[in-house]
C-alpha cells in the first residue's frame, strides 16, 4: 500500500488590481488550496476565478479565512474578541462557500490565515472560535490545523474533521512551534533539503525539531507558500523530492 | 378567507460603531427583514445580533446585498459589469447564509439593495445577474424583487420563486416606476393616508398610480422604511391600517 | 486678572451617511475641537463642513488622527511600529490642513485619537513618533496632550508647543493615569459634581486624584465627551460650572 | 538654446503588501513622478519611501488624487459630486504634502489620476474642481494636465500655473482626445517608434494625430506608464529616442 500525503498552498491574494503569487502555476503542482475570503485579500472575482482554475486542475479547495486587514494582509493580530472571530470566520466561510457553489466546485476545508492561523496554534480560544464557527457553519467541513497546535486538539475533541498540516520551509522547536523567523535556521532555503527532510517527517509520521528531536503526530498535508519569487520553484522541488521517495501527492479527503 | 401581506424593512445598516435605525423597534412591527451583507453597511456583529434579534422577535430574515461602497451607503451605481455583479451578489449571500445560520435563523429570501436594488428595475442585466447569483448559490431562496421590473419577470422564467414589494410611501408612474423624489407628491408622508392606499392596493392587487390608474399585479409585500428618526411611527401606522382593515400581517413565505 | 481654560471636544466622527454626536451642539459650548481625518472616521465631506461651522462658531481646530481602523473606530491598538506611526499622523495631518485650509479655517492643533492617544500615554515611542510627525509637517502646530503622559514632556524636551488637558469626567489614579473604566468611580457620572471638580482642579493648577491627592501640573484643556447621547447636556453643565466658578473659557492659543 | 521636456510617470501605486510596477527603476528614467495619496492606491509608508526615493534620484514629485477605490485601482467613475471631487483632491493633495515635507522632498505639482484624469479632460466640473482644490490648498502648485483637456484652459483661466502632458503611446483624436483603447492603434507598441513619434511632437510644439495632422499646442511632459511589465523598457527607449533626437529631459520647473 502506498504511502500519501496532501500538499497545500494558500491562493486567491490579490485584491482588484493587485496580483500575489502565480496561482496558476501552483495549482498545477498542489492537492488542495485554501482561498483567501475577501477580508485580509482576495475579492469575489478572483475568489470565483481560483474556484474555478482549482476545478479544472482537479484541486480540492478551502475557505482561508483571516482578520479583515488589507494593509497588514492579515498577518497583523487585530484585537478581536474570541466571539467576534468566530462571526468574522463564519462570515467568510459562507463566502468562500456561496463564490465555489457558484464556481461548480464546493469547498471541503476550512483553514484558518496568517495572525489567525498562528493564534490557533498559541491561544485556546481563538482555536475554539474558529472551530466553533465551521461547526455552525458546515460541521462537515475539515479543519486544516497547523500540527501540534489548540486547534487539532480542540477540534478532535468536538467531533469535527480535522486534517494537520506541516510546513515545508519552517523549522520546529522541540515544543513543536515553528521557530522564530529572526532565529537562525528557521527557514529553510534549500528546497532540495526541505524535500528531503519533508518526505522523511511524512515516512516517519513525526516531526523533526531544530535540535533533531522526533515528535510523533498526524501529518496529514505539507504547506508550501505561493507569495514569494521563488515559491513555484520550490513547491515543484518539495513535490519532486516526496514522490521521488515514493510518496504520493493526495487531497488529505481521499 | 382572510387576505395576507408581509410587511418588510431592511435592518443591520451600522458599521463598526456606527448605528442605522431602531432595529429592534422594527423588529416588533414587520414579519420580514433584510440584512445588511457587509459590503454597503453591516458587519459580521451587526449580522449575527440581528438575525438573533429576528429569531427572537420571529421575523423571517433575507440576504440584502449592495455594491462594495460603505462610503455611500449602497445608494450609487458603482460600475461592476453583470459578471461582476453576479459575483458580488453571490459572496453576499452566501455570508448572510453563514451567520443567519449561526445565529439559528437560516435566510429564506434575497432582495437587491439600493441602487443595485433600482437597477434591476431598470437594467436587465443586471436584474439577470442577481437572479443567476441566486440559483446559483441557492436556488430554493425567494428572490423579494421591486414589483413590475425586471428581476421579477425574469425570476419567474427562471423557475425562481419570487415576491413583489411595494413602497408604502412612495408614489408609482403610469409605467410603474417610482416618482423620482425630487418631484412633487414623490414621497407620501402622512402617515395615515400611506397606510390607507396601501391597504387599498393590498384589497385590489393593483399599483394606484400618481394620476389615480390602476396597474393590476401580484403585491406580496410592503416596504417600510427603518433608516429615518420617523421611521417607526410610519411602520407601526402602516401596520396598524392594514390590520384596521382586515389584512394580516404574515411574511410570504406563508 | 481673570483665569481662563480651553474646553474641547473631538467632532467630525461620522463616516458617510453614518452620524456621530451632536456637532452643531456642541460647537456652540466648547473652544476648540478636534476633527476626525478619514482613517478611523470622518471623510472629506464632513472634515469640510466640520471646518466650517467650527469656523462659524469662533471655535479652533485641530487634526485628531487615529489608527487606520474605520471598524474599531480607533479604539483598538493596531500593530503598527513607531516609524508607521510618524507617517499615519503625518498623512492625517496633512489631510486636516488642506481641509481646514480650504473652509477658510486652518488647523492649529494636532490630537492623538483613541487607543492611539492612550499609547502616547504609555508607550514612550508611539508618543516620540506623533511627536516627530508634527515637527516635520509643521512645527508650529501645537501638540495638545494627555496631561501626565509621554507627550508632553518629549514635547517639551523637542520645543514643541505643548497643552495638556484633563478629562471631565474621568477620575485619576495616584500615578496621574485615569481609573480603568472597569473600575468603579471610574466615570464621573453626576455632570455638576463632574463640574465642580474640574472648576476646583483648573483653580488648583492640580489634578484630584481618586484618594484625594493632587498631582501639580499644567492644564490648559478640559475634555468633554461628544459621542454619547448626554454629551451636549454635560458639556454644558461642565462650562456652565467652569463660568459659574469665574474661568473664562477661551481656546489655549490666547 | 537646447530643447527640454519633462518625462512623467506615476508611482506608489501599491497597497501594504500589494506591489505595482518597478518604482526604483522607473525613478532613474523619468524626470518628475506622481505619487498616489492613499484612495485609489497607496499607503503613508509607501508614500514616505516613494518621495525619499525621488528625492535621492533627483526627482520632481508631485500629489496624485483619484478616486477613493482602491479596488477599482481608481480607473472607474464613481459618482462623486464637482464638490465633492474637490474636498476628495484637497483631502489627498494635503496628506502628499505632509508625507513629502516628511520626506524632506516637497511636491511641486499635482496631477489628477485615472478615471478622475480623464474626467478633467471630458467634464468642465470636474476639470474646474481639481483646480479649485489645487487653488484653495496651495496655489503655487503646478497643475499637470493632459494637453487639449478642459483642465489646462481653466488653470490658466484661473491663474494657476499649468503644464501640460502628452502621452507616449497613445494615439490622439484630430479632436485631440486619445483614441479609445478598444480601437485598432490606439496604443503605440512599438517603443522605437513611440520614441521617435515623441520626439517629432516636442520639437513641432504640436500633437500629431491619428490621421497625420497637427495640433499645436504646448508640450510640457512625456507620461510614460509605469504599471507593465515592460514598462521600464519603454520609458528607457523614450527617453533615449528623446535624447537621440537632442532633447534634454528636464522636469518642468525648469
Amino acid at each position: 500500500m502506498s504511502l500519501s500525503v496532501d500538499l497545500n498552498s494558500d491562493m486567491g491574494e490579490g485584491f482588484g488590481a493587485y496580483r500575489m503569487g502565480d496561482d496558476a502555476a501552483m495549482l498545477s503542482i498542489v492537492s488542495s488550496t485554501s482561498i483567501a475570503c475577501g477580508l485580509h485579500a482576495g475579492d469575489p472575482e478572483i475568489m470565483a476565478q481560483t474556484f474555478s482554475l482549482a476545478k479544472e486542475k482537479g484541486v480540492a479547495v478551502g475557505a482561508h479565512p483571516g482578520f479583515p486587514d488589507l494593509w497588514g494582509f492579515g498577518r497583523r493580530n487585530i484585537p478581536f474578541s474570541a466571539g467576534e472571530i468566530e462571526r468574522l470566520v463564519a462570515y467568510q466561510i459562507g463566502a468562500a462557500q456561496a463564490l465555489a457553489t457558484y464556481a461548480g466546485h464546493p469547498i471541503t476545508h476550512v483553514k484558518a490565515h496568517g495572525a489567525l492561523g498562528n493564534l490557533t496554534q498559541q491561544d485556546e480560544s481563538v482555536a475554539q472560535a474558529v472551530n466553533n464557527a465551521i461547526k455552525a457553519v458546515d460541521p462537515k467541513l475539515v479543519c486544516l490545523t497547523i500540527a501540534l497546535g489548540h486547534q487539532e486538539r480542540l477540534a478532535r475533541e468536538m467531533g469535527l474533521s480535522c486534517r494537520s498540516e506541516i510546513f515545508a520551509d519552517r523549522a520546529y522547536t522541540d515544543e513543536g512551534f515553528l521557530v522564530h523567523r529572526s532565529k537562525p535556521g528557521a527557514v529553510i532555503h534549500d528546497a532540495a533539503a526541505a524535500a528531503e527532510r519533508v518526505a522523511r517527517m511524512v515516512k516517519n509520521g513525526a516531526i523533526e525539531t531544530i535540535t533533531g528531536r522526533s515528535i510523533v503526530t498526524p501529518i496529514d498535508s505539507i504547506c508550501v507558500h505561493s507569495d514569494t519569487p521563488s515559491a513555484v520553484g520550490i513547491a515543484a522541488k518539495v513535490r519532486a523530492g516526496l514522490e521521488g521517495a515514493g510518496i504520493t501527492i493526495r487531497n488529505f479527503l481521499h
